[in-house]
């Protein structure tokens, strides 16, 4: 995947083009000249402009075919019929790379099919030996190189922060808030990409290309959708496995907000939350704040990914109580522990003159602000065991005198111990761009800085499930077939039993009371059609409740003949759950486990994986379930089978893997979770799969 | 309360006296004097410490009885001890207010217990002639009267940033943190105070006497608690009524994120969810960032408070697209209604040359940036009847071009029309002053866009319940006088009647099937005691059910005898709710409706207001229910009587004000829910009042 041939092309041209340039350099069109000659780059940069000799007092060439040699990358900064035109001439002359920042494409919706069509067609015919970034994308920028290769007016910027950051996202626009913002934080970029449409090269394959640069320690993404979702993954995965972190501020939280009045797993296993998932199961570390996504970086480059799910134990150390009383209230709202300094910590405070004081915090407020008692407690702290990371707020000192509390911060990050991060709770700048310049993680707000911090800390190693692909032609399977499935994956349904519903009926292998279902694949809505009787007391019984069904089903579908009856043992759980396995179109199959009936639609408790998941995984979930604590022996209640439900969980999930009868989606509903050690039983189940 | 004579002491002293004070400026002791003479405060300084003849160049008096007249504001920099001695010397010379920096007093615990009483002693004696700002205040500030009465580094800063904005806060060190803030927003203050302790001036108090400065115009309230809610309440709704608005930042979020496991409607009553409903009943925007706290003061000012709980409507016009997404996506997560322009709004954008584009904002992207097109959209927007506000999100342009994009909103801003604010999606720290400079509110991360916004629009008039105090001695009532005092304000509860637990079955004036009680108000968990026997189907089953009740008691709780039993006809609902009033110490009584059972204690579901409430707002408490979704029709189920259920949650919130009978507390659990039109019955209820 790396070291393809254009991602040199892409990231570190030697001699770039740029077709329809204007001769002013304020102008949309008219910029990148003047950002590539103002950032020196090295290569050569040939103007393209049928209508003009000259472009901003440089030659300018009619077409492609006149310049001197074959460009390796050509900006095309043209409308979007023009653009097709000069992306047809770069197939002609193989140039490897082109970066359209033309709209009016898929985005436009009707509008825009002519032009996708074509430009989808050619390329095709140039079958990988163009690639295209965009449409709609607003450049390339790689600091590093001095290729400013960018539409976008924030690259004005005189003194662009240099960095280790590599930027990719969707929104073009975007790029330039982040190196404003970034540039007021200290942080510098390698690169920035804007992806735009993605109707060739993707933000994951973009990514993957940019592992290969030495100067990219780490990648911010701001995300709009998970298109490409694959390319993304494997992405993921690689960073992962050479250890650059990668952080994503992702657009579409509302949507989950908004999304309320749903029932089925698909819905519920709504954008957002798929996008939650993924993004935390390839290792991704998702921020929710938009200045977060910078602060993040410097902090996860010292944050190892957990091998689990974890909260994360900080140990705080303050120069006021007010300050840090924000930050550990938001970062107790984010789930992150923030821990007592052990028996042991405070002895070592006191022996090195740190008044440790009674509470969760080292609170310095009242011992005044001065460097060695915070070198002190610093270092202490970040020798202790207990903590994955300590956090120093830093007060009014960090605004007038840094030397008191930023520079032991300065000092202690330098030396072994815990990742160390600093909140500054006034404004700051000076003491911000001393953190930022020795790469110590420095946050701006209370808020941030416990996006950040969770982020950071809850972060965990990929967890890439090894699904199949959908089947190809799927069918919806009849009950009993779905329980048989189930079953040869470790499933458990109750007894059950197939009866021929115009046979008399026979001996059952299991005892009453049972309950008689209509057995037919097309018909889901079973109650709906009076195809269920409950509660069927005897074998006279279940002939009159059989007899009751081909009757009433025959009268809610006429020309329905009903042939088979299931028959099932009666059973009750000591609760019940929904389990259920759904095929997002982005990222797959995901494994849901929700609380049953209005639980699930009404207070949308549910929790979601990647499928398949392990056993682990699936107490995860059982964990982050609501309605589970039900079944923990809540209020002196009796226990459920929580550990039969993990492995009954991860065994529906293995439904995603099953490669040679592939399931398209699946639902139990319900699962009932009987006392503890008594297991876990379906009693009703449907299943589209490759018969 | 207001023209206190300790007002003018406070806020705008003649003379001021700092005993303690040292001669090094840099140190806390020294600070106020460098402070005071930097500010150029006009009245009269004298310094106080017996140890020195000058201190920092000037004369140094050794006690306050030596100053050439009384001070009429005295700050005290010494520790808890010498203090009080200060305190006692105030009290004999009759200085008006004195403000104590010293900790080490209530807040300390058991180590500051006797301090506190000493403290406590003196103030009483003084019984109100000297008034006390602390102890624990890190000083006053006011700024338009060059009184820069304070300890806190943070006021070392050069050109303190004037304005309209008092702030009052818990917490002396943020103080600084929100001067320098607001100093990089181009916000300017009236005064800042650190209340300290409050042993005796409340932050309630303080700012109900700053309400009187014509120079301060609104107020941003950082609170840790909501000691002396009394005197926070008169503040607010006089604020309202003087229409200077009231904002505030509460620490403590992390409390209901962490109180899982209750049941009681006291607990239910969690600290920070009371707070959110006191701030809201009393009017005050609360925000959620601490720097929204300082981006929603000029937004409060232009935007009227609602009349009723409301959304908010935002009309919004870009620049950047993706910039206005992440905005839009966060005020969607605040309840904020992001409203598509209508037909008529989308033809005067068109007839100004503005092309609405089809979507929900008025994305100006792609027509590029342009005064002219900016303008008019602004314009065209604010005078929409369908916008509460018009958001402009403004992208690289205020970086580098403010006269493109923000310029408009400066002219737009002084036209009449909707509020206007501005989202700066770049770092731009120009554009930002411009704005602010002319009171445009302007936000610098969509995070406190959506927070400042959220709770400008959603800020609700005060709504300052009526109710009496808490009973003397309340003694807990039986569950059928509950039924009566429930019943005398509205309440119904299903048939019942109190029986003889020796005597015979009468005839009921009700049907079977009945529920026999044990009735004794000391017994609240009558079942637990085998007191509670349902499904009675007739007068003999009763008397079995009776005897039952009476045996399994007397072995439950040996020594008791049941004199009495409560039968209750037999009801059931469409769902049960609970019903409980609460008395909070701080904020007095609260009404809780919520889910019953399981629902309220594992899903929180529950809605709370300050008691008593009206019909109007017991019907907002139904909709921000969940469970309450299944009684409005849910999936073509049946729907209950909500009508009949907003009306006995006014009713009941009426105990509250019952001063004939005061009741400390209620509860009705569950409260049935019948059908549409069929009313609602209570069939438990525990009660506490005045008998």
């Amino acid at each position: 995947m790396t070291n393809a041939p254009w991602a040199q092309a892409l990231l570190t041209p030697r001699h770039v083009a740029l077709v329809g340039v204007s001769d002013d350099p304020a102008k949309t069109s008219g910029r990148p000249l003047q950002f590539l000659r103002r950032a020196g780059f090295g290569g050569k940069v040939w103007p393209v402009n049928p209508a003009r000799a000259t472009v901003q007092g440089e030659t300018a060439y009619a077409r492609l075919a006149d310049l001197p040699a074959v460009p390796d990358h050509v900006f095309v900064l043209t409308g979007a019929d023009r653009a097709l035109d000069t992306l047809e001439d770069c197939v002609a002359l193989g140039v490897p790379v082109v970066t359209m920042l033309a709209a009016g494409f898929a985005e436009a919706g009707a509008r825009g099919a002519a032009a996708q069509a074509r430009l989808a067609g050619i390329m095709a015919r140039a079958s990988g030996r163009v690639r295209l970034l965009g449409p709609s994308s607003i450049g390339i920028v790689n600091l590093h190189h001095n290729l400013v290769l960018t539409a976008n007016a924030a690259f004005a910027e005189p003194d662009l922060p240099r960095g280790g950051v590599f930027v990719a996202s969707h929104s073009g626009s975007l790029i330039g808030a982040l190196v404003s913002r970034g540039k007021r934080k200290g942080l510098g970029f390698a690169g920035l990409v804007s992806v735009g449409g993605e109707a060739d090269l993707s933000l994951g394959a973009i990514c993957m290309a940019a592992l290969d640069d030495p100067a990219v320690t780490s990648f911010a993404l701001f995300l709009e959708s998970l298109r490409h979702a694959d390319d993304l993954r494997r992405f993921a995965l690689e960073a992962a496995r050479r250890g650059k972190p990668v952080a994503a501020y992702k657009l579409g939280r509302s949507e989950a907000a908004a999304e309320l009045a749903v029932s089925h797993t698909g819905a519920l296993a709504g954008d957002d939350a798929v996008a939650d998932v993924f993004l935390r199961d390839c290792g991704i570390a998702r921020v929710d704040s938009f200045e977060a996504l910078l602060e993040v970086m410097p902090l996860l480059a010292q944050v190892s990914p957990a091998q689990a799910l974890r909260a994360g134990r900080v140990g705080v150390v303050s120069t006021t109580g007010g300050g840090a009383a924000m930050a550990v209230d938001r970062m107790a709202l984010r789930g992150v522990d923030v821990v007592t300094p052990s028996d042991a910590t405070r002895a070592k405070l006191s022996a090195a003159g740190v008044d440790p004081g009674d509470g969760r915090i080292v609170d310095l407020t009242l011992a005044g602000t001065r460097y060695d008692v915070m070198k002190s407690a610093l270092d202490v702290l970040r020798a202790a065991p207990e903590f994955d990371m300590v956090l120093a707020t830093v007060g009014s000192s960090a605004r007038f005198n840094p030397e008191l509390a930023v520079q032991p911060a300065l000092d202690s990050h330098g030396q072994p111990g815990s990742p160390l991060g600093v909140f500054l709770v006034p404004d700051a700048p000076e003491a911000a761009r001393l953190l930022a310049g020795a790469g110590v993680p420095m946050f701006q707000t209370p808020e941030t800085c416990a996006d950040a911090v969770a982020a950071a800390l809850q972060r965990r190693s990929p967890r890439p499930p090894k699904a199949v692909a959908a089947p190809a032609t799927p069918r919806p399977l009849s009950e009993a077939e779905a329980y048989a499935r189930l079953a040869a994956h470790g499933v458990p349904a109750a007894p059950h039993l197939v009866l021929d519903a115009d046979a008399p009926v026979p001996d059952l292998p299991f005892a009453y009371p049972v309950v008689a279902k209509v057995l037919d694949p097309v018909l889901p809505h079973k109650s709906d059609a009076g195809g269920v009787v409950l509660n069927i007391a005897d074998a006279e019984a279940l002939a009159q409740a059989m007899a009751q069904i081909r009757a009433h089903v025959a009268r809610a579908m006429p020309g329905t003949v009903v042939r088979r009856i299931l028959v099932q043992q009666m059973a009750r759980g000591l609760g019940e759950v929904l389990l259920g396995l759904h095929r997002n179109p982005e990222v797959g199959p995901v494994v849901v486990l929700a609380a049953g009936g209005v639980f699930t639609e009404i207070y949308r408790d549910s929790a979601m994986r990647l499928a398949p998941v392990d056993v682990a995984t699936a107490r995860e979930m059982i964990d982050e379930l609501k309605i589970t604590r039900i079944l923990q022996g809540y209020r002196g209640g009796a226990r459920g089978d929580l550990a039969a439900l993990a492995e009954t969980v991860a065994a529906f999930s293995r439904l995603a893997g099953d490669a040679t009868h592939p399931v398209a989606g699946a639902e139990v509903n319900p699962l009932l979770v009987m006392p503890e050690g008594q297991g876990v039983l379906a009693v009703d189940a449907v299943m589209e799969a490759e018969p």
